[in-house]
């Protein structure tokens, strides 16, 4: 990093170009904000306005030009003017622009990075920062509007200090979470709105929080991506420090296609771009309200450290669907019954109570009952985190619940998320004051579950990123590669072949030990099963000269070789290019049944054998590899190995475009390549 | 239906059991609140109460005991007094009793089943009911509660009249549903409390409400179930005339672990559960969240009736996120660029929106941007519903906008949902402004799809549930059967067998043509491939004779036989029992595959041909069936009659506990059944 971060959130001094004596334009909204900061003593940097058109905007004198000492210029102005004023922050050697000014490559305008070479960039078409430690806000948007009945009412919250970085793509979704985060009292780290990031992307800010103080928490939104390895790189390096969440966006057809007109990025395929956000230590949240919460919860809680998990609720039901719920999700709902038969016993439960998990202390209970099992389950050392669920309707329960709650974790610091269900007036108020005591709470019993699933994932996930040895330095010319050719290659990343054999003419047939495939060697052929060039499970010669013969006539220019049956579990293995990270690897079960049955594991290249292990092991075919119903057992060990070699291999292999082993025969003797194909590029 | 939930729903006379001279005591409360809807003109009925201890209570008369002429008694008093009053009840030839009281078999008490036998009982342990339309309302939970501030705050909404009729088994679900509702503006028909389920039960008032002429949507929460087939044809009738949601709690093991004690109702299978609702015609919804937006979504704006969805939005990112989870749930969005590129060209949109699908007005576009672009999707044809994503925060929306889309809506009925973000005062006020002109409004741009997906998926479903003849009474003993004793009893029904012979010396093995398999007959193998017992893929007679030998010495009781094999796509069939819906089929793709890539598909036997057909098609590996790579189709409309067949055999046969068909290898020549096994009960 060159320290032009440091001059965009911890400026000494603002330029803000553009504003004008009409009020609502943005960088006099802009400018006005930032002194109000200023002058309640938020906001430290020195400010000065840009017009060569007036003299002096909001009691504030205003300068024809930049002025070089600037750190931040900030640039709001009619689109056709940007350059102009780019052009003149470089020649001024100003340190960053956000340029708020849209228009350029995401509406069908010119880029602006050609022009950006000195002055570093954010944006065009950002909405900008904001930083509540530095004081800096870039938030054109009004704060109060008047509704139609002539009343001024909030639009969006002042900042607040929290410890959560957000880093957005798109304007509306960092407003929105600002919006959802501020109003219900989550502070922030600091906002930052990429818009097109011609220059400054998000790898770059990401490496800026991870080394900050004040940040525990990066959470992500991403729609495309330029540079994906740069990405991976950023995440695994700031998920050693800090914990970091992403949302990806634009993960189908349609949403491709707003995703490109929207912010021009180049767009993945979404099972790898979530593979490579996965293996850099992120995690990835796929739902919007999920992935609020979990900020929120996050910012609250920390993270969950085991699985197990108790349900304590008085609305049955209710407890049901959160039990459920954190089941589906992997975490362990263990029986409590023998440990809190003592709380009815004695009279702190009514006798109608349930202490099962969930432990439902039914409507009958009132706020003491509630506090007497969840005080007895901070005992527990098999019990890492709870869903509370105090429905307000019975009249034993009061709005003291919830700091009664909060009083005894803030002693155990048992991760605790609560369920208030409701639209009423109460609902609203008891989620408040378990939100302001520090007990995130949600309106649904199963978010509940699944926001504690999600810290649990927090705390468990690594990085899987980093450089893995090339032994294998090989490559060959451009065209498309079949075996046998490609054996000796594969061979050397210790993946076997079948015996083989050329078959000039039907002597030949004897060669090899029945029962046997025969198939057409031919570069033309790229699928050769689906043009009839293939014949397998020949089990005699009568059979084998008959396919041998037809085989000839169809394909009179192909040269006919015959290949070993080999039996085992049929596995794929296929490594290709994706647009914005590279070669990626992806391995799936059974040739034919990898793109019906969608049991595959994608990662980016190169994986180590560590990883590649931990992909065999995801796979839901995985039990057949490891002696299903009285297999041999294959040796995982040794294929996860071979499969890290070919990935290293393939990842430094450039002009590789691609490459499939496809079927891949895995038994106890080893793993069969049985059809290898490759297709190098000119 | 004998009328009875009639004098429950209409009752011309209720009795209130239990009252006394303490207002909190729930008959107190459930008596006060009835007489003031009497008062108030809501409620018609004549209401007595009765209690022997005193004279009057809230001004009426206690009578000693319920009288003859009752309809309705509501039975609020401790556990022990019930059966008295209940027998009283029946005595005197009440016709339902809504028994509030708990601690039966719920909480490990005595179930009250035993004892009814002449008036209707509603309950146990049940909040009973509320109807708007005739006024009636058992819940005794408080209105208004104080907070400790010492503000009397709303806790329960009061009723409206709506065309919901909510159907919940919890007392705690059923309060919460109703608070999110009514709270919320959205009317219900009524809400029906199960409770325990002693004697009414959620059949007869599904068929109750599928008569009523003010019911459009009947939503169902339901936990366990007694008798499984008795629901399916209360939902398989209502579905011809109503739509039916259900959510279905207590799928994993926490949750059966809850759902047994808190409703003593006997546990499914989910996966058989959950067929049997989809197969009666009702849609099940997974998420509690979602299941409440549908029900309000469904009371507006009625089905979706195509697939063709427009996303019209003021942020780029929320846009993309609503059109991912549309495309993802299967629903079209369509490019619709040189359908509305004209809006761009004559100025009604800024120059920077984007008319893709997602359209994308952003923060620069105001109210009329929106308007005009909302006016023109509604008349494309392939656009069948819209999400209006207008977040508040650009100065040129208003909060006229919401009244601007809904009267567009009202006149063109193309269903809309929009979606409001963030926690401002602003978010809440848009959201009202939209529920209240009947737009439903949401926090979440996925949700807003989901929605639209879940109202077209109910305009699509429809009951595929009834008898099939059957054509085959053949029956045989207890024990264990297997192949080839089975084998002419599955070709009744269209299954072929593949060619086999008694091996009794090495001579025998000649007579199967290689490749052939070598199995052990024995009633006593159940899992022959486990075991060891079975040989498979025997080339040749060398082969043959060792694999004969050793199978010999390890299982020298058994008879061997030779079978020849067949090739073609590997499928399992399995028939068994469930406790609460009876005989189920279970139809997956590769003998040994099933279990771990879940590629199943499950119905309540018997199936016809069409729905075996159904199931065949949705399977994952389908393709595989129909010709894939080359392969040659395989008949699928005779194996759906054989499926058809099989499974009205078997649910017919009440002593089959079960029959399993794996492999079943399916080619271009037939279905064949390579290992069968059935299990026969004494």
């Amino acid at each position: 990093m060159d320290g032009s971060l440091k001059r965009l959130y911890e400026p000494s001094t603002i330029a803000v170009v553009g504003p004008s004596p009409n009020s609502s334009n943005l960088a006099t909204v802009i400018l006005n904000n930032l002194l109000s900061a200023a002058r309640g003593g938020k906001l430290s940097a020195n400010i000065y306005a840009v017009n060569p058109l007036y003299d002096e905007c909001l009691g504030v004198k205003c300068k024809k030009m930049l002025e070089g000492s600037t750190d931040l210029a900030i640039i709001a102005v009619p689109t056709k003017f940007v350059v102009d004023y780019l052009l003149q922050a470089q020649d001024a050697g100003v340190g960053v622009a956000i340029i708020i000014s849209g228009g350029f490559s995401e509406s069908g305008g010119k880029p602006l990075r050609p022009v950006i070479h000195k002055t570093r960039v954010l944006g065009p078409n950002t909405i900008g920062i904001v930083d509540p430690y530095s004081g800096i806000n870039t938030l054109f948007l009004p704060d109060y509007k008047m509704n139609s009945d002539g009343v001024s009412l909030r639009s969006i919250p002042d900042p607040i200090k929290g410890r959560v970085a957000i880093i957005a793509q798109s304007g509306g979704i960092s407003v929105s979470l600002y919006d959802e985060l501020l109003s219900s009292g989550i502070g922030i780290r600091s906002l930052t709105c990429l818009g097109n990031s011609d220059d400054i992307d998000s790898s770059e800010i990401i490496e800026y929080f991870s080394e900050d103080r004040f940040t525990d928490l990066i959470a992500l939104y991403l729609e495309g991506v330029q540079d994906g390895r740069k990405l991976m790189g950023a995440i695994s390096k700031a998920s050693l420090k800090k914990k970091v969440v992403a949302m990806v966006a634009g993960v189908s057809e349609a949403g491709k296609r707003a995703t490109s007109s929207h912010t021009g990025s180049i767009v993945s395929n979404s099972d790898v771009y979530l593979a490579a956000i996965k293996q850099a230590g992120a995690l990835s949240v796929m739902d919007f309200r999920d992935f609020i919460a979990l900020i929120k919860s996050y910012q609250m809680l920390g993270t969950v450290k085991g699985k197990g998990v108790a349900v304590l609720t008085n609305s049955g039901g209710a407890g049901v669907l959160a039990a459920d719920e954190a089941s589906l999700r992997g975490m362990n709902v263990p029986p409590l019954h023998s440990r809190l038969m003592g709380l009815k016993e004695n009279g702190a439960l009514p006798g109608i109570a349930s202490v099962e998990n969930p432990i439902d202390v039914s409507a009958s209970g009132n706020d003491s009952s509630i506090e007497a099992v969840y005080e007895s389950l901070m005992k527990f050392d098999d019990i890492n985190s709870v869903v509370v669920i105090s429905t307000h309707y019975p009249p034993g329960i009061t709005d003291r619940l919830p700091s009664m709650i909060a009083s005894i974790q803030r002693k155990i610091r048992k991760p605790t998320v609560a369920v208030e269900l409701g639209r009423s007036p109460w609902s609203y108020r008891i989620r408040e004051i378990y939100d302001a005591n520090g007990i995130p709470s949600v309106d649904s019993p199963q978010q509940a579950a699944r926001i504690l699933s999600l810290l649990y994932m927090l705390n468990e996930i690594e990085p899987a990123w980093g450089p893995v040895a090339v032994h294998n330095q090989a490559t060959f010319g451009p065209g498309v590669h079949t075996e046998p050719g490609l054996i000796d290659i594969i061979g050397t990343f210790g993946f076997k072949s079948p015996r083989w054999a050329w078959v000039e003419g039907e002597d030949d047939l004897g060669k090899i030990r029945y029962p046997i495939a025969l198939k057409v060697f031919s570069g033309l052929l790229i699928h050769k099963t689906e043009a009839g060039a293939v014949r397998v499970n020949i089990g005699n010669k009568g059979d084998a000269t008959a396919s041998f013969r037809d085989l000839r006539k169809a394909f009179p220019d192909g040269k006919i070789y015959a290949q070993e049956m080999i039996v085992g579990t049929e596995m794929r293995i296929g490594i290709a290019n994706d647009t914005a990270f590279g070669k990626y690897i992806d391995i799936g079960a059974g040739g034919v049944l990898t793109e019906l049955l969608m049991d595959h594991r994608t990662r980016i290249a190169p994986v180590s054998s560590g990883e590649a292990l931990k992909m065999l092991e995801e796979l839901k075919a995985a039990p057949l590899l490891k002696g299903y119903r009285g297999r041999a057992p294959a040796d995982l060990g040794s294929l996860a190995n071979s499969i890290s070699s070919l990935s290293a291999w393939a990842a430094s292999f450039e002009k590789l475009k691609e490459i499939e082993i496809n079927p891949l025969i895995v038994n106890d003797t080893g793993s069969f390549a049985v059809d290898v194909r490759a297709i190098v590029e000119p």
